[in-house]
């Protein structure tokens, strides 16, 4: 019997989910749920049905495991815990700050229903953070680095938007090559912010307005921009539109350290995703884990995990005895 | 209370194991085992008491975990399953056709004892088969890429040293440069075993033996180095003791795949190591899988396990609260 799969919200991260339940043998899409109006929601599979989201509770004997496709700023913060009382449920939540409180809500909820809930899934907090603890883990003497991009990053993007005068932009957030290179080495570096990633803009600028004065006021903003070293580009809409749409990113996480009686052996640890979609990538280690969930509560397991608490097998479609002969 | 380590066996491995369970704020080595005379066995641990390995029934009450360091080929197939009616044990078997079998004497005997018992644990197999199985269950369209070295492979210099004329010999696996760059560009290529490692060999030859002979006996030999360029180089012995006595090693593992409606979108995720001490970095991965054993045994889990079996953070010092907080 394959894993009944619901999604809820349809943008990137559903259409991302959709395609990766689609390829996989043992899942299938039991439906989609949006708060727009159902029949205004243009889905890739033509036979599963779209339902608002405010009758999703009619859905609970059909489906095993809801992938919450909502955004962290707003949406999952109360979506995740209301419906754990639900559904058996993952998320991809990634305020990493918020993540002990969200934790607490999901986990009250899903225990009271007697469901499981799977937050903070994806690369960063995802892939990201299970290769920090296992690399720490293994090298308890030593240093973490973690490098983002090349990618776009949302905030910062937003962040731009916010000035007066700007129409549109797209940050990009690149990690410098040399301290990289200076990590790979087993240098174990002490990086500033300004040492390991660059930030280069491409703002549209409305009518009128003054190119210096935007370019200084993205170059001086604390936390965003104003500790690193930014380019700003002025680029007109079509431009934008046409070369700055993609969705790819990535990044890198490292692990240097020592071991030995005086300590004189280095050791590093690197882990890196090259993506052509952030989204696609994110939905597909959702769906990963949304196999986990299902297995994991039929073993009787309740409340809020995160992937840290996860064995690897039950990420896959392979029986322990085939993971044991061709990937162990 | 902290978790008694005991050590089976003190070569490379046990003297890696000592020197991480005694760097672990968490853990205490109460013996090392051994089959020798115990008295010329010397230990970097003034402390710890040295006991003939036929005196390790009276200690399954003062060791919590006892790891085995033997060796693949002889020692651990009987030894694992032999232990695991005693102790909790963990091993790094790492003869990679024969760990199903391996895995079903150690679940045997384990379940039978009411013990937990964890085989196969270090970076091949180890953290290498978990980078491959969580890229697979995340991936599922796309293709494996296990890369080894540059470091020296045990078995083809054994292979060398057992060609007439050979006093001693050193041999060293490299990863063809372009191949791990075309993986790493998505270009999926298909490789040929040739096309993806060279062999170095550094071959100290007896007095009057025909250095010709030997070279062609080795680049002619088959499974071993004819399917592969091979160079060799014919050095003295206090050359090759010089500079071949390290035990630095690495590795790469790729998961290239795409996703999308047209599979238009391409993902790489690679996993590399770069290893000053081979042994010391396999021994600091057992330690925290002994950290995992405790935990899972304490839990009432009992049989064989593999690192696929075990969630990351049972081998973090570190509390789940602590981990979600810092490194999730």
């Amino acid at each position: 019997m394959k894993t009944r799969i619901g999604i809820m919200g349809y943008g990137n991260l559903g259409r991302g989910v959709e395609i990766a339940v689609n390829a996989a043998p043992d899942m299938e899409l039991a439906a989609v749920f949006t708060r727009r109006a159902p029949e205004t929601v243009k889905i890739l599979s033509p036979d599963v049905p779209v339902v608002h989201a405010d009758d999703a509770a009619n859905w609970t004997d059909k489906i095993d495991v809801l992938i919450l496709c909502g955004g962290s700023a707003t949406d999952l913060p109360t979506q995740t815990p209301e419906y754990a009382k639900l559904f058996n449920v993952i998320d991809s939540f990634d305020t990493h700050a918020r993540i002990p409180e969200h934790f607490a809500n999901v986990d009250a909820a899903a225990k009271e229903a007697g469901k499981i809930g799977i937050i903070s899934v994806g690369w960063d907090p995802g892939m990201f953070s299970l290769n920090r603890v296992y690399a720490n883990a293994i090298l308890p003497d030593g240093n973490d680095y973690t490098f983002w991009g090349k990618g776009i990053s949302q905030g910062h993007s937003d962040a731009i938007r916010r000035i007066k005068g700007v129409k549109n932009a797209k940050q990009y957030t690149i990690p410098v090559e040399s301290a990289l290179e200076a990590v790979r080495a087993g240098e174990n570096p002490e990086l500033t912010t300004r040492q390991k990633h660059t930030r280069e803009c491409f703002v549209v600028l409305e009518e009128g307005a003054d190119a210096a004065w935007v370019e200084n006021e993205i170059k001086t903003m604390p936390n965003y921009f104003a500790d690193y070293d930014t380019t700003v580009h002025f680029i007109s809409e079509e431009e934008l539109l046409r070369d700055h749409a993609g969705m790819a990113h990535g990044g890198f996480v490292f692990r240097s350290g020592c071991t030995g009686v005086n300590k004189e052996h280095k050791h590093v640890i690197e882990y890196s995703l090259k993506l052509d979609s952030n989204p696609e990538f994110t939905t597909s280690v959702l769906v990963a884990y949304a196999r986990a969930a299902k297995r994991l509560y039929d073993e009787g397991q309740r409340g809020c995990k995160t992937v840290l608490d996860i064995a690897p097998a039950y990420l896959s479609d392979k029986s322990g005895e085939e993971l044991r002969a061709h990937l162990l």
